[in-house]
């Protein structure tokens, strides 16, 4: 009876380990998601601006429609800013005339690109409007990137670092880089209206501040 | 060493016990949800249309900005297009003219409306803008619903039950309905380019034929 006993008392501590090893395991799996995503202080919009805009791979990218009435027009497109642990904050696409956004960008070049921090994961439980779930609006001019040059190997090297299969895309479509040439920013990220941020200040802030391990 | 044995018999046999419970518990749940989120075949574009909007809590509400000299100004808002399982195809929202999107709308009311399928956790590995990855804009007009009309209580039932929190939004925010309504459908839901798909077929799609727990 004795051995029994003992036998059902370790049965019951390695049932109990078991649980609590695999508990931890989930619960540590999901903290290291949150705590390498390193969401900035609201309070400082340069800093969450560079982090939504780093941490985001895709976006709408917003042109004026020359198929529609000249109605605005947003299309889901990948994007990157730099090589994952060192964004520009400039945006790069890699579009085919085959698609409308690309085409509408070369008649009527005004266009935005919108991104949420929802995606991310790093809303908590609030709604996707709720302002205090970031989002961005990137509003200025989509321009192809010239040939051959060298902002063309930076986009290439930004885009295809993050967006693994697009150098496998078909030849025949003909992609092509471009870029937005950023003149206004519409950031939300907290109560109290959009958050005063230059162009300047956006550009030059320094991405070594934010600690991201990705 | 017979019961030493036997002990160690059931140690074993209840740990590969306890890690197969585990996993089967982890798949079924991945299962389970990706089961309730029931893809359509893309080949059926009204379907596909259909279950992206109402699979999606959010989007990017395009308009041209008074702001902006004219620029296609994307925003990420919230929409529901009915119940859960009811939808109608038709997306409203909850806008205040605190925000640029509402303000624009009622001077010139041409917008779309962008949804990716990336979000709903069904494109697998693919890029986000892979065309296997389903994307839909829907362009049309973005109006005010009539107060105190039954649009407008089918709006607040349809936004309220799938944005909770809504209800609590600040009253002197002004906040009001808003619908979309819809005059041109962009879906790729496959390689080959946009899918054809009229108005008539997307609206005319019977939500019963997708299975879809919620």
């Amino acid at each position: 009876m004795k051995i029994e006993g003992g036998v059902y008392y370790v049965l019951w501590l390695i049932f109990v380990m078991v649980r609590i090893q695999i508990q931890d395991s989930v619960q540590g799996r999901l903290l290291s998601i949150d705590n390498n995503k390193n969401k900035p202080d609201p309070k400082n919009a340069a800093a969450t601006a560079r982090w939504l805009v780093s941490q985001n791979s895709w976006g709408v990218l917003n042109t004026i429609s020359i198929d529609l009435g000249g109605a605005p027009f947003g299309n889901v497109v990948s994007f990157s800013d730099g090589l994952p642990d060192n964004g520009s904050g400039i945006p790069y696409f890699y579009l085919t005339a085959l698609d409308p956004t690309a085409r509408n960008a070369l008649k009527d070049n005004r266009a935005s690109l919108t991104i949420s921090e929802y995606p991310i994961g790093t809303c908590g439980k609030v709604d996707p409007e709720n302002p205090t779930c970031a989002k961005i609006t990137l509003t200025g001019k989509l321009k192809l990137v010239d040939g051959n040059s060298k902002e063309e190997e930076f986009a290439r090297k930004a885009l295809f670092s993050k967006h693994s299969e697009m150098k496998d895309w078909p030849e025949d479509h003909n992609f092509q880089f471009f870029k937005l040439e950023i003149e206004d920013i519409f950031l939300i990220d907290w109560f109290g209206g959009p958050k005063p941020l230059t162009l300047d200040q956006y550009l030059h802030f320094q991405m070594k501040e934010l600690a991201i391990v990705l």
